[in-house]
């Protein structure tokens, strides 16, 4: 999918809303777990609960492997559904992957060739030759953290280079954007780190970002949106728990329901307000 | 297994090994590939012909997830392959993970509680909540990226402190020893860039470092034991490609024998000379 699509659908959909499928198998509801496979028949209902408010899903792999190949075999089902019966709908492997340009390449073809993933999160630590490996498939995205919204981001983050001033993550933003485009490179910049988002447009006026934060991690959809979006939208807000584990009853899909479809409200007003639908 | 216990099997084994299990589908031979699990066959005889020579395996996820969930039942019956068989060599899932805390949790489950590994490699960008839950698990290790072995590793672990002077991959080695002890950290220093392995030991003089890099990559295991040994030998130094695809032939597992014995045997040379054994 290419920014101009993603965008169309953020515009068709009246959403920029990104739902996190951190499905963990100690939470779902106890009556899926009599089922052949609990964690794909969660993201199932979700995922058909949940689709005509959001534009992406994002799975985060830690809770998948920590099921071992049981779980990826239910990761692996739940991307061929989405991609079979949402097809417009952007899937995100929340990895933070990154490796040596070697490794890095298998990686790629992990996620972008046996899976059919839009997008896969990178960590930035060892530089160019671990991130584009996963530039080279036409129409697929590199999600970088630059600023991520945990409280562990102030240990390094934030750190101030001698020679120029710039923070880290300004100058991971700054370098990348020798490597890629606005069309195969967003960024990760967490919700909680909103009052941010100003100076990261200076930056990065046309990139996508993925926000991570708003919800359980405490971060304000509306301060996000006020400094954060561009003349494309330019931003995928990501809500997990908020909305998959709104109830943990057998009402838990349309539970997830109104969840998805209170943010996507608030998301249409926001929109609107900024001339984008 | 913590580190005395480490040290012990290198003074017996006189090795300082680890074999990197980066197991390409794309280069196992021929002959393999009409076995019912192709991965498993060439691990399981690469393992038997080289545990005398090694201490340690590294199996590279990117290698097996690369395979989907059929790769991952492969890396499933290695690790559980060399624990009953060979239970006193290190297991280390290289795997760059780091995610927020609540994630890193799950990671954590999965290498450390669902599978049996005696260590991950966890990327430090995210800062101290995405690496302290690996510290949890008794005897098990984390090991932080530090100075990898790649180009990339220039374009943002070199950047030079603005407050103290300290280049990044200082920083997190300073920073990190608050979050974990010599028996439950240890660190990634590339082998090429083993003239950095000085300073390095003079800020984690007692801590274990795992050394990629030597064959393939172009690093010196003369310069590494000469800059990097410490008291309690401090090294895990990494072969992959130079021992595992010795040839791709029938012959592929005599020849990695011969490969794992020549390192091993120039190893112990250098232990004798720094009195370790």
């Amino acid at each position: 999918m290419n920014q101009q699509q993603l965008f169309e659908q953020i515009q068709k959909k009246r959403s920029f809303l990104c739902v996190g499928l951190d499905t963990d198998i100690q939470k779902i509801p106890q009556h899926l777990l009599d089922t052949s496979d609990p964690m794909f028949s969660f993201n199932k209902e979700i995922i058909d609960a949940t689709a005509e408010f959001t534009v992406a899903y994002k799975p985060n792999l830690a809770f998948y492997e920590s099921q071992g190949s049981a779980g990826i075999v239910s990761l692996e089902k739940t991307v061929s559904y989405v991609k079979s019966k949402y097809p417009n709908i952007f899937i995100i492997a929340d990895a933070k992957r990154g490796d040596i340009g070697n490794t890095s390449n298998l990686y790629a073809r992990a996620f972008f060739g046996k899976q059919k993933y839009d997008a896969v999160t990178v960590a930035p630590y060892m530089g160019e030759d671990s991130v584009k490996p996963f530039m080279t498939y036409p129409e697929k995205w590199v999600i970088l953290l630059a600023l991520t919204s945990n409280q562990g981001a102030y240990d390094f983050q934030f750190i101030e280079n001698k020679e120029n001033g710039e923070k880290l993550f300004e100058t991971v933003l700054k370098t990348s954007q020798k490597w890629g485009t606005e069309e195969n490179l967003m960024y990760v910049v967490g919700a909680t780190k909103a009052e941010k988002l100003k100076e990261i447009r200076e930056i990065v006026p046309n990139h996508f970002l993925l926000v991570p934060g708003v919800g359980a991690q405490g971060g304000s959809l509306q301060e996000v949106a006020h400094n954060g979006l561009n003349r494309k939208c330019g931003l995928l807000v990501n809500s997990s728990r908020g909305i998959i584990y709104a109830s943990s009853d057998v009402d838990f899909a349309d539970q997830a329901k109104a969840a998805a479809k209170k943010v996507q409200q608030e998301m249409e007003v926001l929109l609107a307000e900024a001339n984008l639908i």
